[in-house]
Parts: structure tokens; C-alpha cells; sequence
């Protein structure tokens, strides 16, 4: 067996000791004599399964009783949709435009009501987190939406927009578990699991109990309902057992080692070491404003498309992968999510280094 | 590691090679150094992945070239939607009814357009496929919807209904891959996973070319837009990547033991093998009318419900699992889908022979 460096943005790396977990229970569960992926939803070892994630979860957020916790389906994207359908009443909504997601939600929520931009970090090419303490919310907007941590840029919200007293409804894909967040602060977080959590298929979304509302259109799909999935706990119909087994595995691991407040601490760290040889380095820059980096998403380039071309391919060649930016950037992104040991990260540096002196 | 027999009706047993596979590749696939899962969807290793799995479906069911094969996320409850909001256009489509989702199809469809109940096995819960040679399909009707397998009572549609030139629906979910079927004779066939071919959280869908419309309503969610879908290749967002990849390794596995053809042999063999001892059995008999048999999901009942209780109970402490009925039919069910040994059938039929003999 020969595990490389895996850097992408997603779905990416998981924990080592939860896919050994995960490989050793393939056959046999607990003695159960079946896979996790064989057992029925309705099942009693099966409930536990289920049950035990969404505990640990709450465990590690701290989450209020005043909120549901959902595993669904159909990613962060569905939810562009579920978004409006079921929080529009006044059919108003205030979007903050961060990056192509954001893009995404507000062109899909525009065909359920009245969207305004009320801040966009568009101009340059979304490299920055605007201002966001003094926002043109309508009086009559339903919420207000923002997206957390922008993958494909590598920018991070660090202070929560004033909603003057707007439901917050934040899109956490990228972020999801990689710092405290005060849940009790939004009305609605959802993340698609492929980032930070578990395997691609499953979505967590936490929503207060008062926005799970019957009173929706009553031609919204019966899957698209948030009502529906709180009363049927994410079981109207088979949900995606296997890769909620595997999430809860990734909040045990996470609760192991310290939880979200030491998670925290050695994610700051990872993103310092890579930081700060880019600030010091004379041939890689980071890409964003510095008071929006995200922890997360690492973004630089050497400002030649060839020689960044050159380090991609090198950095593959040594065992560092999926070190490419996203197409609408172009340049370098480490995604050092959760499950990046920081030996990962001090490698990468070594390797940033050797290659700046050797075609510096 | 002791595997039990698992007669679960979904998610249901899987190949035993296939979990030995998973598992071994569950740290480092195939030299990667990474799990499927930690894979990034747009990368070659990943696209090849998708790529053989879908071309392995197209040859284990001869898909012609003007079908696509879409792998999806929601689950066959979401095409409960998908269905009417792409392909009504007329707004009228005749559904048949053989049970409770067929029921929750129409309830579903009905939120769209004027649905038609053209028949109805209702009357006898459920119990027997009416005749479907002439059924009174209307002239502008868009399509007519179909269950091919209804899990919950164990019935099988044996010959497909005269639908007078009109598009043919099916849910297939629970004979998908089970024995051949002539694709050219529908225009949309779904099937979720978890029942024949893999983990819950993907659906299968093929979807003759023509139904693909770009012309329904603008305020379709973008997730349930065959379109969107088809012209992504079911990468429009990230798609439940584990999941398909283990789809992937049943189609190998299917295509290994000899195709459609095989499985369907092997298929009738057990299932004869428990119809024709429940036939002659003084204790047990079939809840279902016998020319409405499904090959997959075989009901049963000893007429008093104690007596099933204990059968329920004697079986899974001698390693038979989840053969309780559902709860809306009691009595037992016994799910034998192709990952089913014929030796599991074997041992069944031996432990209800004893059980009738010791309580007979």
C-alpha cells in the first residue's frame, strides 16, 4: 500500500484510520455478518448507525435542541434549490456573491422569487471577502445567504455578515467541521459531506425548527421538502446508509483526537507553515487578499502559466496530487482539509522549496 | 468474519467478491494511492471509473445508442418527480397501480398534471398484476407508468402492457439486472441501486434521447432537469462517486458469471426452488396470485401470526436474516436477489422444512 499526498478539493482525503475501519468492517459489521451497505435503513443496528452521527455531531458543534440535523442527497446543489422553495414567504432573498457557488445559488433561486446581490467581490475575480457589517438587507427579505468558505478561491468569511435580524443561511461545504461556528448565529447550514466529512452522496443540513414550514408551495417535489425529511429523521426513503456510516466515522475520529476546538488548532498551524513560506518565497504569491484566506483552500501561483504547469507536474511526480487550480483560476490550490496530516503540509513546503531553488 | 444469509428486501445483500474487492482497494486503488473516494470526479482516474461502469451496463442490457445512462442521486422517490416534470407535455399521463409505490408515483405526478389510474390491483392488496392487454390509455396521454417489481408483495409484471404507441415508464428497481429486458420497449427505465446492484444513493436511469426536453418548465429545480443531467454525463455536480464505482464492480461481477442470461437462470432456479417447497408445504403457502410471481421477492405466510413470528425469529437466530414481511402485508419475505447464493435458497428451504416439521 502506497497513500500519496491527495490535495483535492473534493470529494478528497478522509482520514486513514476511518477508511481502515471502513475496509476491516466490509464483510462483517460487528458481527453482525453483513456490510454496513447490505443492512436495511429500518434496521435496529442500522438506526444506531444513523443515530450515533447525528449525536456525535451535535456533540461536536454544540448544536441547539431548536435545530434539526438531515443526511440527504443531491449535494450542496439540491440545496440551491430547497433554499428558496421552502424559506421564500415574502419571495424576497438577499445573496452575498462570493465566487461561482454563490453564482449557482442566486441564479437557481431567482426562479422562486426576488433576489438581490447586495455585495459581490466580483470585480476581482472574487479574490476577496467584502465588508459585510453594513449590507443593503431589505426589510422584507427572507433570509440572507452566503457561502463560507469559497473552494475554488480559497477566500473564508471571518466575520458574519449583519443580517439585521435576517435568517442566515450559509453554504459550509469547504469549512464544514474545520472550526468552531456558533450554530445558534443561522437559521439554516448546509455541506455537502465530500469536503471535509465523508464521501460524495450526502449533504448535512442543520435547520432551526421554526423554518421547517408546511405552508410551501404544494407542487414543490416531496424531496425538495424540508418538513418531510424532520418528520420521517432523513428516512422518507432509503438515504445513503454507507456514506452516512462513514461520516459518522469522520465525527468519532474528529471527537478522538479533541474535537472541533483541536481540529481547529492544527489547521491553523498547517495553513500558517504553507502561508508563510508563500509570503516569504520569490517565486510563489498567494492568490487572495490576506485577511480573507481560508484555512482550507490554498491558492498561489508563480505568475507563469509554464512554470506553474511545471510544478503541478513535478509536485504529481513526488507523490503531491491534485495540486491544480480550479479551471476559472488557473495557478495552484492545496486543499488541506481536516484529514491532511501536517506532515503532509511540511512535505509540500520542502517540495515548494526544492523546486523554487532548483528553477528559481 | 461470519457472514449471515441476508433475505433483506433493500438495501440487500451484494456479491461477496465485489465487498472483498472494496475492501482491499479501500486505502490505495489500484496503485493511486488514494480511496475512490478521496478521488476528485473531473479527474482521468475517477472518469475512467464511470466510463467502464456505464459501458459494462450498456452491454450487460444491449442499450441502443440513442438511450442515455444517467447516475443520479434522490433515490427512485425522486423520479417520482423527475418523471411528470420532464416528460409531461400534454399534462396527462395513465399510470398502473400495483402497490404502494405506484401509489406514492401517482401522488407524486399528480402535483403536475392529470394523472389517470388505468388499473388498479388494489382490490385484492395488491396480490396478483391485472392484465394490462387493453387497458384504456388516452390518446394525448404523454406516457404510461409502470412498476415491474413490487417488493413489498412480491409481484412481477411477465408481460409488458399493450400502451398503444404511448412512452413506457418503468421502475425497475427491484428486477434490475435480474433477467433480460428489451430497452427499445421503454423510454424511461429507473432503478435505485440498493436493491440489485449496489449502495443506497444511486439511482440508475436510462432515458431514451427524444424525452430529453430542454422545453419544460423554467422553474424545474436545475438537480431535476434530465437535460442538465445528460449533457453533464451526471457530473453537473459532484455524483455519489463510491457508490457508482461499486455499481461498476457488480456489472464486472454480473458479466463475469456469464450476463443476464446467466443470473436469469440461476434467478428462476431459486426461486422455483422456494415456490415449489412453499407449494407442497402443509405449514406455508404464497400471499401472491402464481402467475404474478416475482423472481426476487418471494411472500409467504403460515396463516397464523404467532407461528410467523416465531418463524421470523427461529430463522434469524440460525443466520437467516430479515425475513419479516413488510409491515403493511405481515407474514414473511424472502428478498433473493442475484447476489443471493443458490446455497442460501438451499439452506432456507432445509431450515422451513425442520421448522414445519417441528411445529407442523
Amino acid at each position: 500500500m502506497n497513500r500519496i499526498y491527495n490535495f483535492s478539493a473534493g470529494p478528497a482525503i478522509l482520514p486513514v484510520d476511518v477508511l481502515k475501519e471502513a475496509a476491516n468492517e466490509m464483510l462483517d459489521y460487528q458481527g453482525s455478518g453483513m456490510s454496513v451497505m447490505e443492512m436495511s435503513h429500518r434496521s435496529k443496528i442500522y438506526e444506531n448507525i444513523i443515530d450515533e452521527a447525528e449525536k456525535d455531531l451535535r456533540d461536536l458543534l454544540h448544536i441547539p435542541d431548536n435545530y434539526h440535523v438531515l443526511f440527504l442527497q443531491g449535494g450542496a446543489t439540491l440545496q440551491f434549490s430547497m433554499v428558496p422553495m421552502n424559506l421564500l414567504k415574502n419571495g424576497k432573498a438577499d445573496y452575498i456573491n462570493t465566487g461561482v457557488w454563490t453564482k449557482k445559488a442566486i441564479e437557481e433561486a431567482r426562479k422562486y422569487g426576488d433576489i438581490h446581490v447586495v455585495t459581490s467581490s466580483e470585480d476581482k475575480m472574487f479574490s476577496y471577502i467584502p465588508d459585510l457589517s453594513n449590507l443593503p438587507i431589505r426589510e422584507d427579505a427572507d433570509y440572507v445567504y452566503m457561502c463560507d468558505n469559497n473552494t475554488i478561491y480559497g477566500t473564508k468569511i471571518k466575520t458574519l455578515p449583519n443580517t439585521k435580524g435576517k435568517v442566515l443561511v450559509s453554504d459550509a461545504s469547504s469549512c464544514f467541521l474545520s472550526e468552531p461556528m456558533d450554530v445558534s448565529k443561522y437559521g439554516v447550514i448546509f455541506a455537502g459531506a465530500q469536503k471535509n466529512v465523508g464521501p460524495a452522496g450526502t449533504v448535512i443540513v442543520i435547520i432551526r425548527d421554526d423554518l421547517v414550514r408546511k405552508d410551501i408551495d404544494p407542487k414543490t417535489p416531496i424531496m425538495l421538502r424540508y418538513d418531510i425529511h424532520v418528520e420521517n429523521k432523513s428516512m422518507y426513503n432509503t438515504p445513503p446508509t454507507y456514506g452516512i456510516y462513514l461520516c459518522g466515522k469522520v465525527f468519532k475520529w474528529l471527537k478522538k483526537i479533541g474535537g472541533i476546538d483541536a481540529i481547529h488548532q492544527i489547521n491553523v498551524q498547517k495553513a500558517n507553515l504553507l502561508y508563510d513560506y508563500i509570503d516569504q518565497s520569490k517565486m510563489f504569491f498567494g492568490t487572495v487578499d490576506k485577511n480573507s484566506r481560508s484555512l482550507m483552500n490554498v491558492c498561489f501561483k508563480t505568475g507563469s502559466a509554464e512554470l506553474d504547469d511545471l510544478f503541478v507536474k513535478e509536485a504529481k511526480a513526488n507523490g503531491y496530487d491534485n495540486l491544480k487550480g480550479h479551471r476559472s483560476t488557473g495557478g495552484m490550490r492545496a486543499s488541506i482539509y481536516n484529514a491532511m496530516p501536517i506532515d503532509g503540509v511540511k512535505a509540500l513546503v520542502e517540495f515548494m522549496n526544492a523546486f523554487e531553488k532548483k528553477h528559481g
